[in-house]
């Protein structure tokens, strides 16, 4: 292998760049030529390719985002689409490609195996953390990280008044971010898409939550959750618990964005120098995970089929602690 | 003037610890006295008083919120409620006070002032900077950085996607921290009550945005915005402004917390000094503002009536640069 | 087992207020009391205990440093020390006892159980990472993110001008902070005292990287490195290395504040948990630690005797990709 | 004028990027060609332009340091030097030159303006507000609130022992920094080269401050202080205060870096947009400034000689409030 190609897709998680970083420098540390593709497959299909060097990725760990940008491409859903990509790679000699992103991504990857042999690696860049086979995704400790610190901030204002704040979080239909962040910021509610939420069963335990503490609450919701996002949930329990104003806040893309955690940066730098090697070593379609602090393969159909168990101990937790 | 008193009153503003702590503090190297009221003037009414000493105060220049608390008081609107507070403030000997809030905690001060003869001195603590007479209010500089913080994380995500971005921010019906939030953020347009919202003239000059420069777009909306709150302005936008994605984030209370900046705390500081030196100095019923970096002294009258006018200069920068 | 004690001591460590929040919540929730002892071993002589609540707790998760305080107690070396401590156990009927600290306050935890007999389970609160028996300290997260945002900042600069930036991080014997440090914030070199640090390699390195990219460097020093702390190695190298400016960082104690990480609070909110429910269990004389996810309990004597070894992995990592 | 060029110079202050983000789009809306100039005026006069568009700065705003990088000139200080910088910008056409930068940027502006009758406007972009004739300079307010969140970090810590933290703040021979960063952490005592610093005196405060609140005290050390640096009076003061530990922070260069905050965006920004209208009415050999919320003018001669007067009110009132 002489030559391989690097690119970020899907939606944006905090530490695809030092994920870049990585591959970049591990593949020229090897003596491996790299090309960066710009947009993930659209640009693969429109040949948007860059040389990437040592200096090239220089002073970009840091940096939230991904400078290769990523786009959606329906184009790459027609079999004519995966065939020029297919062809583009060829034309620029790459033989092995390292993609960052989600399940959507590597669905993509596994075709592109399949149908046209390309040996491919990916690393789990997501906020969401919803991949089967790694205890992290890049982007996902951020990601948590800047929801607990936005409620760290409501919180102030949660001790000088008594109301009830809804938050909206990400995860699309994982509840992980919206445990992480419950657990993690005190929060007195945690409503995610994997347990049935019964606004009854809320409404009684934020009355009983009141007359113990005479306190204002939290309530972190899933964007995912089975009963609705934030406001309409907000609406729901304020029908029902009189006397009590509510709060809505939907972080929204902020969680997408923002510097990466230390945590983050160096799950990335691991992930990238190991999908390298095992492109090297002839493995391919394979996502590169972490399990128990070693760096493991999993295949991506496995990957990609359903997303790690949430947490019973950590839900539980939750209501112990709040 | 032997004893006074210091609350806190109306929504939380970051820097409200450190007015709490200055006017504690520069009582006490005066000889006075210095008691707190819990809860604002719900507290004052039920007597929740307590005794500041220098320890009382300490580290406390960095929190948000405010541990003495606010509350709302249904109570106070009543003549006998404030005939109960003031009746308190003389059982314990209080003979000036200082309320940190915004126009009603002021409007409530002159009450007191006027049927009671309280002798009062206010300091702007609000984020929203919506009082008369001073340059900046204690919290504002939080807010905004809080607010810009957040967009600058929605930012790394713009770079890489093409959509558009709405965030709502605070102000009630003034557009100040939007417009400052607009400004800091490089934001492509600033939607604020004091200027009606045009849909048609946002969505055109979206377009020829896009046009030109081929990217995402921010739009910061004021929460008082004429033309509805951020969530309603996306859809009216998306109705006409087709192939384009939106995204809304709410900041809500975020922007309430949060430890405060240098500025809130060094304006509060002066404040809460000024506040206790104008008491002693024989005023009352006067809110401290800041003009042009001197601290000067606002009838409440005038304070609360209106607001300072927003700068048409700034809105039109944020069309120039954007 | 019917009323346990919680405390903190040796260095503060940020995740500390987390750990006794879980202590104490997790305790109340299975029926037991609680009580605090304040500033650690000095406190327990001295009697200075409190009893804690649900409410005692509340608000203290987002919280650096320890609201139980922690102080370095020259009498608990003494025998006439500990037995006077172990005397006001008794007497408070404190069953159980959870030490959140380092490698010093589980000696002393380990000579109470030896001597009179208390049972106790430590967590391992400390930002240096060096105990044996867990993958994560409680406050190490969060102490590196505090080092790699700072030397985030100096890269803004760094990337304006050619300079050699030494930052100096803690770590005590261990370099484990500043190895993550340096993987995390792309630094040029990390020096640790678990190898033997060349000046002259050192600068060699610099002169070759010099030349190969034509920009600053950043080198991260362990304040235990064996070729003595960043101000005495810039000289050292500033000697040998005309014609560059060096400029020095100490962080100090900016790396032991700060509010916790999401991973902190979560690692003492599950530490803080399973050490209640060992000693619930009969253990005693252990520290709770985590390896690969799981809880898991290490005998004092081990925990102490050295810490798990810096991986030589990661150090290597850190040249492949800078 | 048909053609501007900017630059910046000196050392590198938050805020930088968002000034040429200003002169660049200012100049465009007005018809104006714009060229940047890479590393001051070494690159001026090693012809190191660039033509800068609208999206040259694009999502630069909230970027530390500056993306046209600054370097120091020893040519420039020849009268060569300065011929051939003047030189170059005639054939590139350049009628009108913004030099963002402190003191040595603005002489070397003036001599420009002197010897070739180069058309020059300067905005003041150094963290020391060191400039006369204007109340803010571009990156002091973000340095400030650098400064002060790290001495947070170090209040966490303070709270629980009993220590002396000196921290060493930059300022060059100005205590501005040094100043608002004590006010606004609540420092014990602020040390500034503008008074004279007696040990015995602070070792005097420092005994009654203990004895008075049995505490830790930081003590900010502006890194020109008469007495020397942080290191060296925190040895001076051990000396002569036993029993007490000392722990020093310096700094440094994170102080240069970071996200600049939204005052100094906003700062940035609107002299930014000066500097090219004072271009365009002729105006030449001046700093923008800032005075009571106004831009104003300032002959490069008055700005650069001395500095604005430290506050001794502000001085007093860290004493009143410590």
């Amino acid at each position: 292998m002489k030559k391989i190609a690097v690119m970020t897709s899907g939606g944006d998680a905090p530490g695809m760049n030092a994920g870049i970083r990585a591959v970049t420098r591990t593949a020229l540390s090897l003596g491996l030529e790299v090309v960066g593709i710009y947009r993930g497959y659209q640009g693969m299909i429109e040949n948007d390719f860059i040389p990437l060097s040592h200096e090239s990725v220089r002073n970009i760990i840091h940096r939230g985002g991904t400078f290769l940008k990523t786009a959606r491409s329906d184009d790459f859903r027609t079999i004519e689409g995966r065939a020029q990509a297919a062809a583009n790679l060829k034309a620029h000699g790459v033989e092995g490609l390292v993609v960052i992103g989600g399940d959507g991504s590597f669905t993509g990857a596994a075709a592109l195996h399949d149908e046209h042999g390309v040996k491919v690696v990916g690393c789990p860049g997501t906020i969401d953390n919803d991949l089967f086979g790694t205890d992290y995704t890049i982007g996902y400790d951020t990601a948590v990280n800047t929801a607990v610190h936005a409620i760290d901030q409501i919180r102030d204002t949660a001790a000088s008044h008594n109301r009830l704040f809804f938050v909206e979080v990400m995860g699309r239909d994982a509840g992980f971010i919206a445990l992480r962040t419950g657990l993690a910021s005190g929060a007195e509610a945690v409503l995610v898409p994997e347990t049935t939420t019964y606004i009854e069963d809320l409404t009684a335990k934020l009355e009983k939550n009141w007359k113990m503490k005479k306190s204002s609450a939290i309530i972190i919701v899933a964007e995912g959750d089975d009963a609705g996002g934030a406001i309409e949930i907000a609406k729901k329990v304020n029908a029902k618990f009189e006397g009590w104003e509510s709060k809505v806040t939907v972080l929204g893309h902020i969680q997408r964005g923002g510097s990466p955690t230390a945590f983050d940066r160096i799950l990335a730098s691991r992930m990238g120098h190991a999908a390298v090697l095992a492109l090297l070593a002839g493995s391919t379609d394979v996502m590169i995970g972490q399990k128990n602090g070693e760096m493991v393969e999993v295949p991506f159909k496995q990957a990609v089929k359903h997303h790690e168990t949430l947490s019973k101990h950590l839900l539980d937790l939750v209501e112990i602690l709040s």
